[in-house]
This record gives C-alpha cells, sequence and structure tokens, in this order.
C-alpha cells in the first residue's frame, strides 16, 4: 500500500470554493484582555461561530463535494459521538446525501439529538467505539458508501481553509496555537503556514490526561497512551499515523496542559471574549498562559476550534470542578 | 426644530459600505432543537459574533464615516455604560478619533475597562446616567466634537444593515422578533422589513421589568417606567420619542417578557446554540416562547443583538437565580 499524499497548499486553496459555498469566514478578533494576561498581542480564530460549532464542517463539506455518483448513491458513514459526526451529517445534509453514522452502546444522548437533527441515521452499535467503527466500515463497503475516516486527506484540505483566513486576516501572525485531536486541524494549519511563510511557528496542544498523540510525535513512534481528559476534542487514545506523518514533518512543538487549565481557560474566555469555548477550543489558550515567556513580543493566534460544551459541563467548569 | 427625517432603505443600503470595511457579516442560523421548544421554524441572527460583541458596533462605525472635518479634529463624545459606549470606542479607534465617554461615579469597573481596552478616555462625572450625560454634551459643544446620542439617524442606518442580511439569507422570512434598549435595532429592522416586504411581522420585546419603550408605544405617548431589570440592554427608564415615532409607523407589536424568562432564554441558547447571549439578546427568544401559538407555522428570526454578560452574571442565571 502506497502512503497517501499530503495535502499541498493548493489543495487548501482548491477546497475554498466547496467551503464558501455553505459556510461564512469566521472572524479572527484581537482581544486586549487576553493580550494582558498573556503578556503578548493576542487574536483568536472563531471556529466555534460555524454551523455545528466546530472547524471540522468545513472537512466535511470539502469530503462530500469529491463523492463518485455510486457514493453519492449510497452516501456518506462514519462512526463518531463528537463534532466529525456533526460535520459529516452537516456535509450529507448540504449535498443532498444520506449520513449513517454509528455510535456504541450509551453514547451521549445529546450529540446522538445534534447528529439526528441533522438528518443523520445513528445506528446504535457495539459496547465500545472500535466495535462501532469496525461495523460501519464493513456496512459502508457492502452498500457502496463511503467511509470517512477522521483524518482523511479531503477533510485537511476542508479545515485547512481556516488558516489561510488567518493568514489573509493577519499576514504578520508570528505563533498559531492549534488544539490536536486526530489532527486534522494541526495538519491544515502546519500545511498553510510553513508553505506561505516557514517563519511561522506552530504549536499544537493536548490535554496531559490524554496524551497519545503528544507522546507521538515527541518520540517519533505511535504510542497508545492512557485517556481521562474531559475534552473530548482532544481525547485521543490511539494515535492517527496519517496526522502524524504531516505534524512530524512541519510542526515545530507540541505541548501538554493540564484539564485544570483548559477548564480556567474556558472562564476566561467567557470573561474576555463572552464566547463558550469547548475544551479542545480553550486548550489553545491554556498552551498560551503556559508559553507566556516563549510568545512574548510575537504575535499570536488561538484557534478557538469548537464551542460544543454541555451546559452540565460549563456548570462544573463554572464551579471551578 | 423640524423632526428628523425618518432614515429609509436607501440610506441603509448606503450605509453598508461604511459598515462591511470593518466589520463581517453576521451568520443567520438554523436550529432545530429551538424549532422544537418554540413549535415553528426558529433561525438566530448572530450579532453577537460582531466585535464589542453586540449589533451596535454597526451603527458607531456609519456614524464615524459622516463627520466634518472639525468633528473628526475633536473627536466622538457619548455617555454610556454599555454597548453604545464600545460602539462608539470601536469607532473611533478604526477611524483614528479620539473618544471621550462619560460614566456616572460607580459606573461597573468591567465595563469602563472595555471601553479603555478600546481606546476610549473614560471620564467619571456625576453622581448618575443623567448628570453625566448632559456634562459631556456641554464639553463636546464647547470642543466642537459630535456627541452621539444613542438614537440618530446615522446609528439607526448603520444598525439596519444586520436586516437587510437578515432579508437576504432568509427571504421569506415572515417574523422578526427584536429587542429594544433605545429602539434602534428595532427601527433598523422595521424600516427594511417593512420596505421590502410588508406582510413581514415585526416584533418588539423589552423586560416587563422596564417597560417605558414598550408603554410608550402601546399608548402613544412618552411614558417613563420604573427599571428594575438585569438586562442592560433592553434597560431603559425614560423613552426616546426619535424611535417611538417610527416604531409607531412600522412596528406590528410590542411584549414583555418577565426577566425570569430572559434568564431561562439565556440557559436554553446555551445548550442549544453554545452561544452566550446577554439578557437583551436573549430576550427575542423569550417572546418566542410566549408567542409560541400565534408564530406557529411561521418562519421566525430571533434577534440575539449582544453577547456581553459578565461572568457572574451568568453564574447567577445557571444557579436559576
Amino acid at each position: 500500500m502506497t502512503e497517501p499524499s499530503i495535502p499541498t497548499l493548493n489543495d487548501i486553496i482548491a477546497a475554498r470554493r466547496h467551503v464558501y459555498r455553505y459556510l461564512p469566514r469566521t472572524p479572527l478578533y484581537h482581544y486586549r484582555g487576553l493580550s494582558d494576561l498573556v503578556g503578548t498581542e493576542i487574536w483568536v480564530k472563531h471556529e466555534n461561530h460555524l454551523p455545528v460549532g466546530a472547524f471540522k464542517v468545513r472537512g466535511g463539506l470539502n469530503l462530500a463535494a469529491h463523492l463518485s455518483p455510486e457514493e453519492r448513491r449510497a452516501g456518506l458513514f462514519t462512526a463518531s459521538t463528537g463534532n466529525h459526526g456533526q460535520s459529516i451529517a452537516f456535509a450529507a445534509r448540504v449535498h443532498g446525501l444520506k449520513a449513517t453514522i454509528a455510535v456504541p452502546e450509551g453514547a451521549n444522548p445529546g450529540k446522538v439529538a445534534a447528529m439526528q437533527n441533522l438528518g443523520a441515521e445513528v445506528v446504535v452499535h457495539g459496547k465500545d467505539f472500535d466495535t462501532a467503527r469496525e461495523w460501519i466500515m464493513a456496512e459502508a463497503e457492502a452498500r457502496g458508501g463511503r467511509f470517512v475516516g477522521p483524518t482523511e486527506e479531503r477533510l485537511i484540505e476542508g479545515v485547512g481553509t481556516y488558516a489561510l483566513e488567518i493568514l489573509e486576516d493577519l499576514p504578520d501572525v508570528q505563533t498559531i496555537i492549534v488544539p490536536v485531536g486526530a489532527g486534522s486541524g494541526a495538519c491544515g494549519v502546519c500545511i498553510v503556514a510553513k508553505t506561505i511563510n516557514p517563519r511561522i511557528e506552530v504549536i499544537a496542544v493536548q490535554s496531559a490526561q490524554a496524551p497519545a498523540m503528544q507522546l507521538s510525535w515527541k518520540s517519533g513512534r505511535l504510542v497508545t497512551a492512557e485517556m481521562n481528559t474531559f475534552a473530548e476534542g482532544v481525547a485521543t487514545r490511539v494515535p492517527f499515523e496519517n496526522t502524524q506523518r504531516i505534524m512530524r514533518r512541519y510542526l515545530d512543538d507540541f505541548v501538554l496542559v493540564d484539564d485544570r487549565d483548559i477548564k480556567s481557560a474556558i472562564r476566561l474566555l467567557l470573561e474576555h471574549t463572552h464566547n463558550l469555548a469547548e475544551g479542545a477550543g480553550a486548550a489553545s489558550l491554556a498552551a498560551a498562559l503556559q508559553l507566556r515567556e516563549r510568545l512574548a513580543g510575537k504575535k499570536t493566534v488561538l484557534v478557538l476550534s469548537g464551542g460544543n460544551l454541555s451546559l452540565a459541563r460549563l456548570k462544573e467548569v463554572l464551579d471551578g470542578e
């Protein structure tokens, strides 16, 4: 099997017309209060302003625009309990396709409802995520549909469009901090930033309570790790080779932040930007606060990757739990 | 003294180039969860996604684009403890003008800091808002600068641009619900909707704990009323003739909602849209829930006018206080 190729800046530029057919650009805003806290000029990329509340929707739209007629007939298949599933459901809906999404038994009813509200068929199958995923892959194969994994090139190309927006809106950006779950967002940022201006520093961040992607990147081999974070968007137990490969080539650094500091960052974002961030979305601010000295004097963009925090979780966070 | 003229659709179209020079369009999103709650198709206009977190910034930008050279030299003057002050501060900053904003003693330090962070000079003067306002009006006059009242035509023209966005994005909208503080937002919506399609119903909403504008509209004369709402954006004690005049001509209805229901609507917006709304911003949802039967079958837009809720207030709201 040949290695998949690495998406290029050109592929990401080409994805724009598929993304902007259905989505607005998201704002990049400067916040004086956060700048004072971090001690440098801080800008926030508001991917939480997108439909479904997260950057991933860009990737689903690009993927859905490149299907064969046979794939279009059978529709999209994936396994997800989070933003990836909502992204695929959204893309299927606007493209007039069927989305079939597998979740394991006991999946969060709120997230299942969100996917169903977007018109997806949600199938409960198996006791854990891996069982659900293997089952739906077989289903896709049997029905001639398209199984969508979380790190596919078309997804990276689509999400990379937000990185282009950052460089257009702030051409003299010096550092971009981006949270990593499966890594598609970080890969999009790396490819765009390093191709256009290799001097832009790209720093990835994950929770110290789910360090698989960080440990893998640091060690140069795939390392499975404990996964105990509350922040679903950065909760990866088994690392992804495809995105590791791209990050090994381009990424400058990869840091870990404690869940406690992510929760504190959610509170700070509410206070200073009046935006609700999910854990992954706030991890970039937590990292910036941890890297204060290193960021001094650098124009820094924090990727607020998504805002899908439940009301119950928000209450916990505000109560300091 | 002649009555000021009523802004026209043409004036609002003309304001677009001054607004879009500095601001993005805001999204209008459909929410299935809210639609199920209200029992009709619900769309939310996200004015909370703008810089400074509220629709008013559109008005400030339009006003700042129409100053005389003398006014530009002396800058903008106003009195405000809220979104109006931030709007004027933002407009002044991007236009390279000085903003001088008066607040009374004891003004909220967070709001003062927000205006200072935008580069405004904030002057504390007098024991109450009226004293601060009268003082700054005299200052503006003495220094040859421009005092900006909250209901000026240039502000209405600027904020009306969001209503045009609504009609472009959802041409078959049937009802628009908009919160009223001084009334500039409601006037912008009325002028646009009624000029383009008089069959669109425009409903204004205010807190039952601050009903001055509603009582004035209902009775056809200016009625001062108690003002005890927590929702600063709809907290008007003394009504404004200029916006009453426009609303008397165009507005279909004006309802009151209890502060308790506004707080409940803040929680529902967090849960279903993952957006933080200030009280005024959530009042439109509170009104829709109250008007369920009347809205049945009508494609309805709720104006989420702003998101500037403090962390302390958010905690109260989540604790059900």
